[in-house]
C-alpha cells in the first residue's frame, strides 16, 4: 500500500457541521414530521439579488456567443471585478489597495484552507478558541501540530480562549508566528474595535508575525466607526493578508466567490535569511494550483457593487441583521445571557446552569425542533455557549423565538 | 519578518503559460497590427453550448427566486451530476464506479495540485518528461523535491523521458512511490493502450504506489477500443485516482469544473502501519478546504450528459480533432515530423535541425505570427519539440497552416 500524508490521521473524527447533519438526519429519521428550524449551519436563506441574477444570465448569453466568449480567465481575477473591490471597499474608507494586491478566488473556505501553504513549516499557529475549523484543521493536516488531547485542542498550537471576560477579544501571544483572527466573529458573533485591532498589528510587527485576517462578514458592521478592514489600521500592509466573502453578504454560498489581499509591503523570511514577497508567493500559488473563480460567477460578483446591486445586497443585509435583533431579544427575555448579533448575523448564546453545548443542542432539537450550532464544535472554550444564525426568513425566526420562550421562558 | 515556507524558493520563476503571455506582448508591442493566431496556450474557442446555457440560466432563474435558492451543496457534489458521471462516464463503459467515490470539483488544475497533500511528506514522485508542470510545482512547494539543476529538473523527482524512442510511453520505475500518468497526453497528444496502462497498474500493486491518472481529454480519443478510463484495467481500483474535466470536454475553461474518482478499494499506510483509505482522506481534504463547485456551474456540467448536451459537445470535440487532422497533415506537407493529434487536440511537433523549443517560438511568432507552446517549457525531454493545439476556428487554423508551408514547406 502506498504510504500517506500522516498527519491526517491526527484530525478528530468529523468535521463539525457534518457531525449536525448526521444528527439532524436520525432525530427526522424517527420524528418525520418535527417543523425543524435550522439556525445552525449559517447559510443564507435569500435568493440571488435582481441585480445579480441579471448580470449572470448576461454572462451566460456571453458565454453561449463565439464572439463574447471566455475562456481561461486571469487567474487573480477579471479587472471588472478587482476594480470594483478596490474602489468600493477599500478606497470608499480611504484604504490604498493596489489591484495587484487582490485576488480572487471561489471561497473564503478555500482560502483559509489554503494560506497556510505560505507559512514556514514549524510556524507555531495561534488561533482563538472558539474558532472557525478550517483555520485549524488545514494547519493539522499540513503537520504543524502534534495529536488532539482530550478536549480537541492540539499540542503546538496556541489557543486563545475568547471568554466573557475578556469580551471575546484575547490578548497576544508571544509564542505565535501566524494568528487567525476573525471580526465580525464566527462564531461568537463580537466585533474587534480599532483599539483592539491595534494591539494586535503592533504586536505582530513587534514580532515577526503574521495576522491572517478574516472579515468575511464585515457587511454586517452597524457601527460605521468600527474598522471595517485591518488596512484601516497604521501598519497592517506589513503583517496582515485579509480575506473577504461574497457568501454571507451576497448570498453566494452556492455561487462560489472571495478574495484575499496581500499587500505588497508584506515581507517574510526564509531560513537561509532571504526575503520574500508575500504577495509574489501567494501570486505563485494561486496561479499554479488555481485557475480563476467562474467567468459567470466574477459577473455576478461585481454586480454586487452596482447601484442596484448594492441597494438590494445592503437590504438583505439589513433583513438579516433585523432578524438577529429579534433574537438577541428574544432570548434575552426567555432569560438566556447573549453575546454577538449587533454587527454580526451570529447570536452567541449562554446555556444554562452548565449544560453542555452538545447536551443543549440535542435538547433544543427535541424540545423546540430547532437546529444550532454546539459552542464546543468551536473549541473547548466554546463549551456552555450555543451559536444561533440570523440567517433565515422573518417567518421561521418568529417562530423560532416562540418556540424557545416556551420551552425556557 | 515571518518565516515562510522555504520551499517555494525552489521554483523556477514563471510558470510557463505566463512567460509566454510576457513574450506575446512584448511581440505585440513592437508589431501592433500583426495578425497572430493563438495555437498555444490550449484553450477552447467554440462557444458553450445552448444544452449548457440553457441549464445555466434555468440554474440563475432558480437561485433568484427564495422556493429554489440553493446555499450551500454538498462538498463532494450534486447528486445530479454525481449521477450522470457515474452512469455516462463509467458505467457506459463497463467500469462500475459508486457515487461516494465521485468528488466534484472547481478544475483538475486545483486536483491535481491538490492531491499531493495526501501523500506522505518523503514520497518519491515519478512524472513523465515532458509534462504538464502543476504536477510538479504542487510537489515542489509542498517540499518533496530539492532544487533544480540546469535543466530544471528538481532532484528528488524521478523523472520518466518520453521519448521518440519509446514512443512517449515511457516505463515504471522502481524508484517511485506516485506517479502522475496523463492520458490522452499532455503536451505529446499521444494515448496510452490498455497494454501499457496494464503495465503500469501492475507494477503500482506490485510495488505499493499510486498511480494519478489525468483523463482530462478521454473525450478527444477517437478509437473506441483504447481505455477512456483507467479503471478499464483490471487491478486500477487499489492503486489508482483518475482525474476527469470539463473543461476542453465542453468548453468550460472559463467556467471551472472537474472531478476526482477515489475508490474505496484504495488503502494506503501510515508510518505506525495503519492502513487508511484514500477515499476517506480525500473526503476529510475535500469538506474541510473546499465547499462544493457553484450551483450553476454542475448545473452546466450536468446538462452536458443531456441528450442534446452530448450531441452539442461531441460535436464541438469532432470540430476540434477535424482541426488537429488538419494541422497534423499540414505540418506534415511542410515536412514537420508530427506525433499526436489523432486522440488529442495536440500536435507534438519535432522542430528541424536541432532548433531549440524556444527559439523555435520566437521563430515561428515573427515570421507567422503564430503562438505555440514551446516542448522545453514541459521538462527538458521536451527540448526541440514544440506543442501546437488544435482549439481555434477553422479559418484559422487553416490560415496557420498556410502561413506554416509559406514560411517552411
Amino acid at each position: 500500500m502506498p504510504r500517506v500524508n500522516d498527519h491526517f490521521a491526527k484530525l478528530k473524527a468529523g468535521y463539525l457541521f457534518p457531525e449536525i447533519g448526521r444528527r439532524v438526519r436520525g432525530f427526522q429519521a424517527d420524528n418525520s414530521d418535527a417543523p425543524i428550524i435550522k439556525l445552525g449551519i449559517g447559510d443564507v436563506t435569500e435568493p440571488l439579488a435582481p441585480a445579480i441574477t441579471s448580470a449572470m444570465k448576461a454572462a451566460v448569453d456571453e458565454m453561449g456567443e463565439r464572439a463574447t466568449f471566455h475562456g481561461y480567465g486571469p487567474e487573480r481575477g477579471y479587472g471588472f471585478l478587482i476594480d470594483a473591490i478596490r474602489q468600493h471597499d477599500y478606497a470608499s474608507r480611504g484604504v490604498d489597495i493596489a489591484d495587484d494586491e487582490i485576488f480572487v478566488s471561489d471561497g473564503s473556505k478555500c482560502d483559509s484552507g489554503n494560506v497556510q501553504e505560505l507559512f514556514a513549516a514549524d510556524a507555531t499557529i495561534a488561533v482563538t478558541d472558539p474558532v472557525y475549523p478550517v483555520y485549524v484543521d488545514s494547519n493539522v493536516m499540513a503537520g504543524r501540530t502534534g495529536a488532539a488531547d482530550e478536549n480537541g485542542r492540539y499540542t503546538g498550537i496556541v489557543y486563545l480562549p475568547a471568554t466573557e471576560e475578556n469580551k471575546f477579544a484575547p490578548a497576544p501571544s508571544d509564542k505565535a508566528d501566524v494568528v487567525y483572527l476573525c471580526s465580525p466573529n464566527n462564531p461568537t458573533g463580537t466585533v474587534a474595535t480599532a483599539d483592539y485591532l491595534e494591539t494586535w498589528v503592533d504586536w505582530a510587527n513587534a514580532h515577526d508575525a503574521l495576522i491572517i485576517f478574516d472579515a468575511a462578514y464585515e457587511a454586517f458592521i452597524r457601527d460605521d466607526s468600527l474598522p471595517h478592514s485591518i488596512y484601516e489600521i497604521d501598519g497592517a500592509r506589513t503583517c496582515a493578508i485579509e480575506m473577504r466573502s461574497y457568501s454571507k453578504r451576497a448570498g453566494f454560498t452556492g455561487v462560489r466567490c472571495a478574495f484575499m489581499v496581500v499587500p505588497k509591503e508584506l515581507e517574510g523570511k526564509t531560513s537561509s535569511g532571504d526575503t520574500v514577497s508575500f504577495n509574489a508567493m501567494w501570486n505563485r500559488r494561486h496561479s499554479t494550483k488555481f485557475n480563476g473563480a467562474s467567468y459567470l460567477v466574477q459577473r455576478g460578483a461585481a454586480a454586487v457593487y452596482s447601484e442596484e446591486g448594492l441597494q438590494q445586497t445592503n437590504a438583505q443585509v439589513d433583513f438579516y441583521m433585523e432578524n438577529a435583533r429579534l433574537l438577541r431579544e428574544g432570548l434575552g427575555a426567555a432569560g438566556f445571557t447573549c453575546y454577538g448579533g449587533e454587527h454580526a448575523p451570529y447570536i452567541w448564546l449562554k446555556t444554562r446552569e452548565g449544560t453542555g453545548s452538545w447536551e443543549f443542542f440535542d435538547q433544543l432539537l427535541r424540545t423546540c425542533h430547532i437546529v444550532g450550532t454546539p459552542g464546543a464544535g468551536f473549541g473547548p472554550s466554546g463549551e456552555g455557549f450555543f451559536r444561533l444564525s440570523a440567517f433565515n426568513s422573518r417567518d421561521n425566526v418568529t417562530e423560532a423565538i416562540e418556540r424557545i420562550k416556551k420551552a425556557y421562558g
